[in-house]
Parts: C-alpha cells; sequence; structure tokens
C-alpha cells in the first residue's frame, strides 16, 4: 500500500472524528432557561459579528483575488486558489466558533453536575475546532496540489505555486480574522473591566454591566474564530513551505545526482509528501489525546486531565514518527526521525518555560503582583520587563534546535550532495522538526479554544445566578483555561520560529525557480550589503508599526467602550440597583464597528510594504529578492521577539492580578489589586491582539513573498 | 600647511574654550544662602555617588584590561589604551557632572534676573561638557593612534587596533555610567512623583519630600554624568570605525590600483584621516553655535535662542564640510561632501520628527492626554502603542539617507576598483554621511546637559521658595530642558543607525585582517546560513533582555525608594506640616546602593554574549565571524527600534502629562492627570534608563565584537 493515502484517509478521519465530537456535545442539555437565554445573546452576538466580519473580508479577498490571477503565473490559478484558501481559512474559523458557542452551554449546563463533564464536554467542544482545522488544512493543501498535478497535469513546480496561492489565501483572511476577532474582544474586555470591575466595583460577569454580553462574545470571535483561522493558516504555510523544500530534494534525486543513483519521479515524491503524511500521522495522535482527557475524581486539578492527554498525544507522535521515517526513507530516517523528536522536544521545552512566566507559582508573576504594591505605574515597569525577560529561554531553546535539526538534516545528504545540497538537506531537516512540533497541533489547538469555551460557561453561571459551588467548578476550569491558553501562544510562537527557516527556505528555492539562477545563488541573504540591510530594518520597522496599529485599535474601540459603559451606568440608576437591564445591544454594536473599522489597515499592511518595497527595490536596480529575503527573516525574528514579549507578558499581568484575587497582598478589593486590575488590562491587548495577530504577520510575511516573488526579479 | 595639523587645533581650541566656558559660568554669583545650602546638598550627593560608581567601574576595568592585555594583539597595549580609553570616558562624564553641579546653583541665581542671563549661564554650563567630551575624544583617539603608528612605529593596521581599544574601553565604562546614572535617576524620580505627587498631593521638587534631593542628583548623574561619557564613546568608535574603513581605501590607492596610478602612502593617510578633519571643523562649527544661543527679549521662547545656535552650527557645518572635501578629496570631492550633507539634513529631519512625536502640539501627544479620560489602563495602552508608531518615520529617513550615502561614496569609486572596492568606497560614503550628522554633535550634546541644569535649577528655586515669576522663569527654561533632551535622544540614535554601517565595515575590515581572508569573503553576512541566522536571532534576544535587566532594576530601586518615603512620612507627621526636615541622605543612599548593585550584570551581559557565543561558535565549527557579524547587526536593528521606541514614548508620555498639567482636559490633579502620571512614570526608566544605555550598548556591540574578533577565528 501506498503510504501517502495515509493523508486522505487521515484528513477525512480527522474530519469524520470532528463530527462525532460535535454530535457528544449537542446531545448534552442546555441548563436552565436563564443560561439559555444568556447562551443565546451571545450566539447572536458572535453570528452577527462573524457575518459582518466575513462580508468585509470576502470583499477584500475578491479585490485581491483578482489581481493576483491577472499578475502571477500560473495565471489565473493562483488567484483561484488563493481565494479558495481564504475561504477555507474563514471557514475554519466558523467551524470553530459555530461549536464554540453551543459548547458554553452546554459546559455551563454539565457543571451542574460533576467537573469531569464539564471538562469533557469543553474540551471536545475545543477539539471539534482542533480537529477540524488541522484536517480541513491537510486535504485543502493535498487537494489543491493534487487537481493541478495529476488532476490537470502541471509541473510539479506550479502545483507548488499554486499551493502557495491556498496559503497566503489562507493567512490573508486569518491576518483579518485574528485582528477583527482580537480588537473585538479586548475593546469589550477593557471597557468591561474598567467601569465595571474598577469604578462600579461589580464583580467580573455581573449582569449589571452594560459590556458583559460583549465581553462574552468577544472571547468567542478572537479566541475561537481567530484562532482557528491561525491555527489553519499556520499548518497550511508549514505544510507547503516543506513541500516546496522537497522539491528541492525531488529535483536531486531525479536529475542531479549522477545517473546511476537516480530515483524514479514516483520514488522521490517521497521528499515532497513526507511533510504530509508526518502531519496525517499527527491527526491521529491527537485524537487519541483527545479522547484521553478526563478527570478521575473531583479534587484533581483539571490540569491535570489535560496533561495526561497531551503526553499522550506526544509519546504516540514519537512512534508514530519513528514508524513514518522508517517506512519512507532509507538509512538516513534516522536522522530525519531524530529532527522530528527535537521538533517534539522543542513543545514540550516551551511549554514548561511559558508555565514559568505565566503562572502564579512562580517568582515572574509573583514579582509583578509584589510591584502592585507600590501602585499601577511599579506594577507596569515591572511587567514590561518581565514581558521581555520571557525572549530569552524560548529564543536559546530555539537555537539549539534549529542548530541540531539543521545538523541533522546535512547529515542524511549523500556524498555525492554538493554544499548546496547539503545545505537544503539542513533546511529539510528543520522542516521535519517542525513535523514534529505540529504533531501535536491538533490538541494544542483544542486546548486553546477550550479556554474561551469554559471562559463563557462561567460567565452563563455568573450570568444566571447558579449557587456558589457550580461557579466554584467553572472558575476552576476557567483558571485552567487562562493556563493553556497562554501555552498555546508559546508553542505557536515557537513552532512559527522553527518553522521561519522552512519557509524562508523555499522563498529562495522559489527565487531560483524564478530567475532560473542556482540554488547556490539564491539561498543568500547577505545583510553586508547595503541594500539588503535596509530590508532587514524595514522588517523590523514593520513588526513595531503593526503592533502599534493593533494595540491602538483596542486603545480606541475600548475608549468608546468605557465612556458607553459610563454613560449608561449614569443615564439609568436602575442598572446598578437590579431594577432593569442594561443595553447590551449597544456595546456590542460598538465592539463590532470599532474592530471592523480597525482591523483593514493594519491587515493591509503587511502585504503592500514587502510588495511595495520589493517592486521599488527591483526598479531602482538594487537586488530586490534578497533584500526582499532580509525583510522577511529580520521581520520575522523582530516578530518572535515582540510576539513572545507580548504574549507572556500579557499572560504574566493576568495570572499576578489573579495571585492577589487568590488572597494574596491584600486580595480583593485592595490597592494592590487595583493596580494589578490595570496591569491586567494593558496586558490584555497584548497578549489577545497584538501577539496572536504577529503570529499570523509572520507567516503572511512568508506567503505573501512567496506568492509575489516573480514581481521582485528583474526580467 | 597639512590640513590634518587641524586635528590637534581643534582639540586644544575646543578644550580651551571649554574652560573659558567654565570661567565665564563659575564667575556668576551663587544666589541666597538658602540657594547654596540645597546646591551643596545636590553637589555632595552626586559627587559622593560618583566616586562610588567609577571605584566599581575602575575595578572592573582593571580586571578586563589584564584579560585583553594577555590575549589580543598587539600585546600589551591593547589592553593599556583599553584601560586609558575607560578612563577617558570616565573623565569625559566626571566633566560634565562637575560643572553641572556647579552650574544649577548659578542658573538659579541668574533668573533672579533674567531669563536671557539664565539661559545663557544654563547653555554654556551644558556646553562645556560638549565641547570637553568631543575634544577629548578626538585628542583620545588621535593621540592613541599617533602614539603607536609614529611613536611606537606598529603598522596602521596595528595602530589601529591599538585605538579600537581605546574605543572599547570608552565604550564599556560609559555602559556602567549610563546604567548606573540611569538607574539612580529614575529610581529616585519614581520613588518621588509616586509618593509626593500622587499620594501625598504635594508639588514636585517640595522640600518636604524625602526622595526630593536624591531625584535633583539623578538629574546629574543620570543625563550629565551617564550621557557625557555615552556621547564620548559614541564620537570615539565611530572615529575608529571610520579610520578602519579609511585603512582599506590606504591599502586599495598604495597596493591595488595599477602601479602607475599609485598614491604615496603620505597623501594615501587622507583616507584615514578625514574622519578626524571633519570632527574637527565640527568642534568649530559648534564653538561658533554655542555663542549665538542667547534671547533678545524676556518674552521669546527660550526655544527659539537654542534653535537659531543650532541652525547657525548646522549652516557653518555644510560649509566647513565643502572646505574639507575639496581641500582633502580630488574631483570626488563632490559625493563626498554629497554624503556629508545627507548626514547633516538626517539630523534636521530627526529633530523635526522627534518634536512631532514628542511635543504636545501634535496628535501623538494629544492622544496620550485623551486616553488618560479613561484612566491610567488607557493612556499606558495608547502610550505603547504610540511609541512602538515612533519607530517608522525615523527608520524610512535612515534608510534613505543609507542608500544615499552609500550610492554616492560608490560614485566616488575610480573606474578601476572592483566590485569588492565599490563596496567599501559604498561603506566610506555612509561612514563620511556619519561625520556630517555627528559635526553638530558638540551643540546637540549641550543642549542635552543644558536640560538636566535647568531642571535642577527650577528644583533649587522651588525648594528656596523663590517668588513666583522666577519660578515661572525657571519652569520655561525646564520646559524647553525638556524637549531637548527628547531631541538629543532622537539624534542619538538616528547617529547610531548611521553609523552602524561604518562600524559594521570596520568589523568585516578586521575580519578580513586577522583571517588573511579577501576583503571580498569577509564582507559577507549571509543570514540564509543557519549558524549565522541564529547569532541574528541571539542579538535580538540580547536587546530585549538587556533592556530587561536595566528597566527591572529601576522597578526594584524605586519600590525601595517609595517603600522609604511612605516610611517616613508615616513615622513623622512632622514632615509634612513642616516641621521637621525629612531624611535625604537615607533616600540619597538607597538610590545609590541601588544603581551600583543593579548595573553590573546588565554592563557585562552586552560583553559576554556575543565573546562567549563567538568562541563557542568557533570551537563548534560554525562560521564565527559572520555568526558574530549578525548578531552585531541584527543586535543593532533591534536596538534602533527598541530604543526609538522608549527614547520617543517616554517623552510622549511625559509631555501627555505636561499638557494636561497646563490645563486641559481637567487640569493638574484631576482623574485624568493621576492617569497621566502614571504613564509619565513608566515612561521614565524607559526613555532615562533602558533607552539611552541601549544606545550605549550598539555601540558597545560594536566595539566589544573588533576587539575580540581574533578569537572567533579557527587558526
Amino acid at each position: 500500500m501506498d503510504i501517502t493515502l495515509i493523508i486522505p484517509i487521515a484528513g477525512l478521519v480527522g474530519l469524520a472524528f470532528a463530527g462525532y465530537l460535535t454530535w457528544y456535545v449537542f446531545r448534552k442539555d442546555l441548563g436552565t432557561p436563564e443560561m439559555q437565554e444568556i447562551g443565546s445573546a451571545i450566539r447572536q452576538g458572535a453570528m452577527a459579528y462573524m457575518k459582518r466580519q466575513y462580508t468585509t473580508i470576502i470583499a477584500i479577498s475578491i479585490v485581491l483575488a483578482i489581481l493576483i490571477a491577472a499578475l502571477i503565473e500560473p495565471k489565473p490559478w493562483v488567484g483561484l486558489s488563493f481565494f479558495v484558501g481564504a475561504g477555507a481559512s474563514a471557514l475554519s474559523g466558523y467551524i470553530g466558533m459555530y461549536v464554540s458557542v453551543r459548547s458554553n452551554i452546554r459546559t455551563a449546563a454539565a457543571a451542574r453536575r460533576s467537573l469531569n463533564e464539564a471538562l469533557v464536554t469543553s474540551f471536545r467542544g475545543g477539539a471539534v475546532s482542533g480537529m477540524g482545522v488541522v484536517s480541513l488544512s491537510l486535504l485543502g493543501v493535498a487537494g489543491v496540489f493534487y487537481i493541478f498535478h495529476s488532476g490537470m497535469s502541471f509541473t510539479t513546480s506550479e502545483s507548488l505555486d499554486a499551493a502557495i496561492g491556498f496559503a497566503f489565501g489562507a493567512s490573508f483572511a486569518a491576518l483579518f480574522a485574528q485582528l477583527g476577532g482580537g480588537i473585538y474582544t479586548k475593546a469589550a474586555d477593557v471597557g468591561a473591566d474598567l467601569v465595571g470591575k474598577v469604578e462600579a466595583g461589580i464583580p467580573e460577569d455581573d449582569p449589571r454591566n452594560p459590556a458583559v454580553i460583549a465581553d462574552l462574545v468577544g472571547d468567542n470571535v478572537g479566541d475561537c474564530a481567530g484562532r482557528g483561522a491561525d491555527l489553519f493558516e499556520s499548518t497550511a504555510a508549514e505544510n507547503i513551505g516543506a513541500m516546496v523544500l522537497g522539491l528541492s530534494l525531488f529535483t536531486f534525486w531525479t536529475n542531479i545526482v549522477p545517473v546511476s543513483m537516480q530515483w524514479s519521479d514516483s520514488k522521490a515524491l517521497v521528499w515532497i509528501f513526507f511533510p504530509l503524511v508526518a502531519r496525517s500521522f499527527g491527526i491521529f495522535a491527537s485524537l487519541v489525546g483527545v479522547l484521553a482527557v478526563r478527570l478521575r475524581n473531583e479534587e484533581k486539578d483539571p490540569m491535570s486531565g489535560i496533561n495526561m492527554g497531551y503526553y499522550i498525544t506526544c509519546a504516540l507522535a514519537v512512534v508514530f514518527f519513528y514508524f513514518a521515517t522508517t517506512t519512507m526513507f532509507g538509512d538516513e530516517w534516522k536522522y530525519f526521525f531524530g529532527a522530528g523528536v527535537i521538533g517534539i522536544a522543542l513543545s514540550i521545552v516551551i511549554v514548561y518555560i511559558t508555565q514559568y512566566y505565566t503562572s502564579g507559582s512562580w517568582r515572574p508573576v509573583r514579582e509583578i503582583a509584589q510591584a502592585s504594591t507600590t501602585g499601577p505605574a511599579t506594577n507596569i515597569i515591572t511587567g514590561l520587563s518581565i514581558a521581555m525577560e520571557t525572549t530569552a529561554l524560548p529564543v536559546i531553546a530555539i537555537i539549539l534546535s534549529l542548530l541540531a535539526a539543521f545538523g541533522l538534516g546535512q547529515m542524511a545528504a549523500p556524498d555525492v550532495a554538493d554544499s548546496t545540497y547539503k545545505l537544503i538537506y539542513g533546511f529539510y531537516g528543520t522542516a521535519v522538526a517542525t513535523m514534529g512540533m505540529l504533531a501535536t497541533c491538533a490538541f494544542i489547538l483544542a486546548t486553546d479554544t477550550f479556554g474561551p469555551i469554559t471562559d463563557n460557561a462561567g460567565g452563563i453561571i455568573e450570568m444566571s445566578k447558579q449557587p456558589e459551588d457550580i461557579r466554584r467548578r467553572t472558575d476552576r476550569l476557567d483558571a485552567c483555561g487562562n493556563t493553556t491558553k497562554a501555552l498555546t501562544k508559546g508553542y505557536a510562537m515557537a513552532s512559527a520560529a522553527l518553522a521561519a527557516f522552512l519557509l524562508f527556505g523555499a522563498y529562495f528555492e522559489r527565487v531560483s525557480a524564478k530567475t532560473g539562477a542556482t540554488l547556490a545563488e539564491s539561498f543568500r541573504v547577505d545583510i553586508a550589503q547595503p541594500d539588503v540591510f535596509v530590508g532587514g530594518l524595514l522588517g523590523a520597522m514593520l513588526v513595531f508599526l503593526f503592533a502599534s496599529l493593533a494595540i491602538r485599535a483596542v486603545g480606541k474601540a475600548a475608549y468608546a467602550m468605557i465612556n458607553e459603559v459610563r454613560r449608561q451606568f449614569k443615564a439609568d440608576p436602575g442598572i446598578m440597583a437590579n431594577t432593569s437591564k442594561p443595553d447590551y445591544a449597544k456595546c456590542v454594536d460598538i465592539a463590532t464597528k470599532g474592530a471592523l473599522k480597525a482591523m483593514v489597515l493594519p491587515a493591509l499592511l503587511p502585504v503592500l510594504v514587502p510588495v511595495g518595497f520589493g517592486i521599488i527595490m527591483r526598479y531602482a536596480g538594487y537586488d530586490a529578492p534578497q533584500a526582499v529575503g532580509a525583510l522577511l527573516m529580520i521581520g520575522t525574528i523582530t516578530g518572535i521577539m515582540v510576539a513572545n514579549m507580548f504574549n507572556n507578558g500579557g499572560g504574566a499581568w493576568d495570572n499576578g492580578k489573579k495571585y492577589i484575587e487568590a488572597g494574596n497582598l491584600g486580595g480583593k478589593r485592595s490597592p494592590a489589586h487595583a493596580a494589578a486590575v490595570v496591569g491586567d488590562t494593558v496586558g490584555d491587548p497584548l497578549k489577545d491582539t497584538a501577539g496572536p495577530s504577529i503570529h499570523v504577520l509572520v507567516k503572511l510575511l512568508s506567503t505573501v513573498t512567496l506568492v509575489f516573488v516573480g514581481l521582485f526579479i528583474a526580467q
């Protein structure tokens, strides 16, 4: 049997499993009528927002698709698959959200019975997204390649070009979804917290707060829909990048090596398909892991149930990797198996580092809490310092993994390989490590979407005034969800860093393919050349400017939200007295408009800047492909730093507040707590808007340069 | 007459002029006994701190000097000149502070008579530092080179190695001085503001505040001594870097070109000496500019008097540049003249951009002020967004200047130059542009040191309870000083960015000199190689980690300061009632200890990391010189971003607060004002500790790699 058959099988099994999970969650009961009323308000707000957001995204995507169809070879197919990719990415976000806004209420209802049932319900609800996204991405990439390659008899290189369009479409739509959702969720959150918690002194998720429904909607459109689209494009981009690198090795074995050693085309396709096969096995590993998540009894930390599932997934991923490498490669299997294990190990290391920096049990969060006793300013100063410090250990781990995976890849190269092909083998080694890291992707995404579901469930319990012991159950799940959300972001950034090299490699390969220059000439970004160096400067600046716009959008929308909540409290004293209902819809509307208006400019920036720069440099007579390469690479480095800083810093601020709320340093309503709330609020747009958006930005830089590279090359 | 004779002449004239300015300021009267008492307390605190700080710096420098003397060729001379450089840098800081702690009281006394007299006194006090530092640096670099080259008959290359040691020593001591001073000043400032202004509601510089003397001392040890050492090392490093590049062109004309075209050694020395000649003319231009600073009448904005001096300096710099280039170069003078003018123009552009972002007249600061009305959290969010945005325009200006200066340099290359030497001509073009930008350096440094002098004068006026109209004069000067401080930092970072290329070039030249490889092979940092790329990752991470440590140090010391001030207010209610004096000395002691303890680790980091990384990469068999080159270059890019963000963001927060204090949005004591004070406090360690220290860090990365490059090369 051809092992590549596992690709469609895994994709379909993954989708079927997502269907099973949906069935599992949906047959659960819906709780009390009060709970249903709130759940339905959240669902309606979220769906209304999604509709408007997608209308905008689709309109912009159509314009860009037409441009690409007219400009980029093979015309018009790249434009078409761009549009399909954008649609598939949007669909992934939609599926995640569709299920999550229906899982929240069922989780709340399950929490009335047992912690285990609530955990399993929310986790499986999250896993629909995880399995669905990864399976769809796998089927999409493989399908597009297959249609062009086998169905329409394009060359391998042209088929990959078309598939690159798919990945670019996915990234493009994902950036809008992540930005829009991120702005929405944090504008509502900041508005609800600052007026409700700080000024009016009412608890989180109190039904008297006019922004509370917007806040709960935000969790869904930001964390579920945004992250779903994000992860879809990540896996698509990384799969295709690895396939492009594989194409170089395909050519090597079918054309470059001495004739007596040459492989048949069908045998050499192993280099192109291995990444997809590895991902397919990852789906099976995650499937088992998801089913394994449960709690033996009420006293156990829900985190232990999730950890058990994660370790099982990792262990299975190692076993499957062993099977895949020994089956597909010859004697070199051990190098690629080693690289895959490095990727899996890196994911575990990053999870530990992230936990150290964002959990209340260790120095960093406690330092922030301590600094809150001297007011908001020292809280922010200390938080910023911690946020910047958090870049250090992940970077060291990434450096070691990159060098090791690269070295292993090089060792796999046969003696006949010249230095250029040794280099490409090395790049391929990092691609395999990335596939190792991403083997657990579906599981990780499940833990991510689990977060907002439990958060929502807690809100529903609070707003429908359920008894204290039920609230305590959802609180425990919610705390656990905060941790998993932070871990997911650390994982996502580390995988982006590891994947960076395979995407750079793909870019150089395309430069070579389009210029006709040798690979040796094309695998080069010499920043000692000033025209190349300024590309790097621009890339770093792009990340800062993008982050600035994303943060500002939240600030502006939150400002409007704060004024609206203040206005409602002032206009109708009955709200605080519980005699009249606040106008939730008005706040939902403010968040929606704020997000839609503010997402467009920052989302277009990472498309316009690299393309504009590349074209200008080309016509100014500079080495445009290298200059754009520097923009891509140094933009990626800067993105890794800033996103790490934002994600971990925001998580640390959040848990610094929670540490005080747990009764330390004066507890709730102490001056230290007020200061910590300011820190948490500052961290919100960093960790939930800018940070995750930078993650998409980094990928988008790769896919946009891959698609447009032909325009940078002087004829 | 040999035009290079102007180098010692300008150095000596500059020193003599600094002596004249000192005499001019010192013969002014000292004001009332109350004023003298306060002035003397500031002086004593500052001098006591300097003594302890310098003891630490000298001890560490001796250890490092011995190591260098033992390891680096030509032994032991590099170690010796390292020590001399560290001493000269420390001396520069000392001179600046010696004069400033004596100018503050005289400025206060002069303010009783007229605004013009106060302006001229404080500006000339600041100019002692400006002229002294630039002259000393010029004499030091030229002197060290001369002693080794002519006095001890070392080769040109060896003499430059020794001079590089001098620059590294200067950077090393400067980093300690800037970090220690920066931590001191902001710990005191934050402590004084948060408890005094926010909690106790007393005005700035109120004598009842126990931290007020420490705060005033801090202005001197941070802004005067720290910045003096910083600018000393900047000019030293940039002069030497340009000379090293000049050496390549020296070799080109004496060895590489066809014999019939070859120049004599003495003629070709023009490439090595031109940078120093350009700096010499800059001293004369600045001298005239300093004398031109005055105010025609009381109503005029003091800023207009300073601007007049600045424009005169710029105009003269252009004229002198014309003279220097036409005298020293042949027909190519016009290219180098053009490059110099680009540098001068860039400095003016950067001043305008910085003003836009940090002055209350424009959108950015007003947005921050507006966001303060919804509390500290939105103030911080908006401020962070503005801070990140401020990187965009300067980077674009720098990119255009770099490409233009490089292109002009290449045009100056003769037809016989191959592509490598064309490249070096281009690098030299950026060096000449840097010299253009630095022509106004002495004047700019004067405006920088002017800031803390006026700040102190205002404090002395306030504490000695002088009449309102005198206070208003120093307030106007102080506001002007805040602007000039922000502008100086923008200027410093932009010049560092422009200078980056000449320093990179110098590094590659040294790689070539030490490996014996050709220049073409050595002028290369190919980040498409993973071992080189990880160097870049490490460089970016180093900047973040360094910033984290610097900010944290302020947070910690401020925390101790806040608790001490709170303790004093609580222990002795007589302080607030004005019946007993607070314990100023205790606060001075806390700031001193906090600064000295916290400066060591971050100051050693940028030495240990590149050297350690280079040695590890060498023995691991990687291309260590290129990997360290990537660390240097991407560390520089990241440093430019982060320092710009910190400096401008901090300035914008500061002036956002001042905008509200001027009566807008509720004015002083409004909730918006309280929020803006939090923002200002957060910005303090960013703009006065971390930001300026990163400026030194970037230079130090260049000098440390220049000195240690020999250790990275496998034998």
